[in-house]
This record gives C-alpha cells, sequence and structure tokens, in this order.
C-alpha cells in the first residue's frame, strides 16, 4: 500500500521514537520493503507462510475457497531477495526481554538455511528487536554461529549489551520505517576490508 | 524425498526420455532444486503459494486448523535462491502446443518481477516444457523482452522453432531429473563475453 503523507503523519514524524509503535516487526519489514521496490533500490519479499491445502470447495465457478487446511514447517527463513547484484536473506526476530535474546527463538531450519546462504556468499543476518528498548540489531550470520557455537558448552542467550556490540543498530525512522539496508551497507563495507 | 537406486530405476534409465514422465514440471524441479541442495551446489526453493487465512480452529491445543482460506494473487515468481554467489529468480511454464507457446500464459506480475530482477544484476530466466516434444527450454529474461516488444503490435506468442533457437535446452536426465543449472552455466559464460 502506497501513504501519502498528510498532515497527521507530519505531525507523528516529530516523536521519532514512538512513530511506528502500534505496527509490528514484520509489518514495519513490509512497509520497508514496499518501500525499496518503489525506489527501486531492492527486491525483497516476504514468502508466504507454507500451508498444507487439504479440501477446497468450489461455491462458484470462478472461486475456489479452501475449507481444510493446515501450517506446514517452513524450511527457509522469511525475507529473501536480492541487493546490489547480492543474494540477501533474513529472520526478523522480537523479544521482550530487556536482557538477553534467547537463542531457542531460532528455529533449526532457520540456522541451518542462513548457513548455506552465508557459506553460498549471500547476506545473511537476522534482525533483532529489543521491544522494551525499542532497539533494532542487524546480526550478521558469522556472528551469530559464535553465540550459537558458544551455546552448545555455556550461555543459551545473548546478552543485550553484547548484542549491542557485535550487530549493527538499525534506526527507526519515518519513510522507510526500518531502513535496515543502511545496516547491510556497513555490513558490506566490513566485508569489503 | 530422498530416492535411492533400484533395478526398477536402473532399467528405467535406459528409456532416457520417459525416465520423468509421469512427473509434472514442478515435481521435475523440485526433485532437482533437493539435490542441489544435498550437493550444496546451490540453494533455491519454491515460493509457498499464498494464502489469505480468514478463519482458524483449533481443535487441540496444540493444532491449529485452517477452515477459511483464499489463494492469494502471488506478487513474484514461484522460485529464487543462490546459485555461484549470484540471486537466481525463475517461474516454469508448460503447453500442451507443439508448435507456439503463447505469451499470454505469463502473468503480469512475473514479467514484471524478472524484469526486476535482470534490471538488478540476477539471473532471470523462464523454464518452459514443450511437453509435446518432450523438451525444456532457459528462455533468459532478456530474450523474453523481446518477445514482449514483438508481442505489442505483432506476434503474441514464440514459435517453436525460434524459442529454440533463442534459448538454451535443459535436457532430461537421471538424477537430478532436469539439470537446468548446466543451462545458467552456459548463460553466465555467454554473459561473461
Amino acid at each position: 500500500m502506497i501513504t501519502y503523507p498528510t498532515k497527521k503523519n507530519v505531525y507523528q514524524r516529530k516523536r521519532v521514537s514512538t512513530t511506528n509503535r502500534g505496527m509490528t516487526l514484520e509489518a514495519l519489514i513490509d512497509e520497508t520493503n514496499a518501500h525499496y521496490l518503489r525506489e527501486n533500490s531492492a527486491i525483497i519479499h516476504k514468502k508466504p507462510t507454507p500451508i498444507q491445502i487439504v479440501k477446497v470447495d468450489y461455491p462458484a465457478r470462478s472461486m475456489a475457497k479452501i475449507t481444510e487446511a493446515y501450517y506446514k514447517t517452513p524450511s527457509t527463513t522469511d525475507y529473501n531477495g536480492i541487493y546490489k547484484g547480492k543474494y540477501i536473506d533474513f529472520d526478523v526476530k522480537e523479544t521482550l526481554s530487556a536482557t538477553s535474546f534467547p537463542l531457542k527463538n531460532i528455529h533449526a531450519h532457520q540456522i541451518n538455511h542462513l548457513k548455506q546462504v552465508d557459506a553460498h556468499g549471500g547476506i545473511a543476518f537476522l534482525l533483532i528487536a529489543f521491544k522494551k528498548h525499542g532497539t533494532y540489531h542487524l546480526l550478521p550470520y558469522k556472528n551469530l554461529d559464535v553465540y550459537l557455537t558458544r551455546a552448545e558448552k555455556g550461555r543459551k542467550s545473548i546478552a543485550y549489551q553484547e548484542l549491542c556490540e557485535t550487530s549493527i543498530e538499525v534506526r527507526e525512522g519515518f519513510r522507510p520505517s526500518l531502513d535496515y539496508l543502511k545496516a547491510v551497507d556497513r555490513l558490506l563495507k566490513q566485508k569489503d576490508l
């Protein structure tokens, strides 16, 4: 959906940190991706939720109504696409904790997929929101991998402080509401070094 | 699904052209992508069909049963992923015609998406199956674009013969059943020139 500037939006702009507070992280990303697509800076889409369809009715000739279906476990992450000619792939996570992000929030298939993407030279990361702090963190897969290795023997979460030090912060803004490609640019620069 | 070699498969192998005749094009691609994933040569997945979920029941605590849902129009193609560090994106099409492929089989959102991917430096193409001939053709977006432009004033289909001349043939085989990355390799070589 294209949203046009209105007086109300301009007013809301002033209260920066609360601008998008009503939106879920997923909605922020969707809005941001739509913005990137309009600006032609990247082509990134959310993958649909995989559904196992069991029964379909046809109440009218041109209409299919699914009457029995179940959620399937995805085998990948939720977002992927192309940015600056590179393959980009990520998932988003939210936590209500103020102190740490529990690694059990990441599913095995997501870790496995991000690891493969990273190995193939793609841009792979998690975008983690700390709702209590109102902060967003782009955690590159390579850094996540360090925490996953540590978790095998020790701590099974990422402390807020250490996440701040090992991730790239993404600031909430107006349009796009969560300009995470800025953080990706910083990540790409680091890789060039 | 992983299929292990059996006497039967070995026998079937001899009748090359009919090996996979019972499988739909989509099943061939899924099998091929699973093969690529196992061999770690590419990470390519089919996107789930987008569904608009209206009503969900919870007959048991841990079980969600979708009881009303509808198909949504996708905004992209069906397949994407990463190959040799590059973003790859395509759709598959089948035709029963022996003489030509009608361009109306390609939806506007698919054309638009492939065009964007191509412009961003991704590998964008259609994989077209002529069922009567048992042939498969990788048509790079740039070549498709020529036919789309022509269609604005003239012929609204691609003749079988001209498709053969402007696409890269993909041979049906044993494992993987449709090794389209070989054709992608040839496409990448052409681009390097």
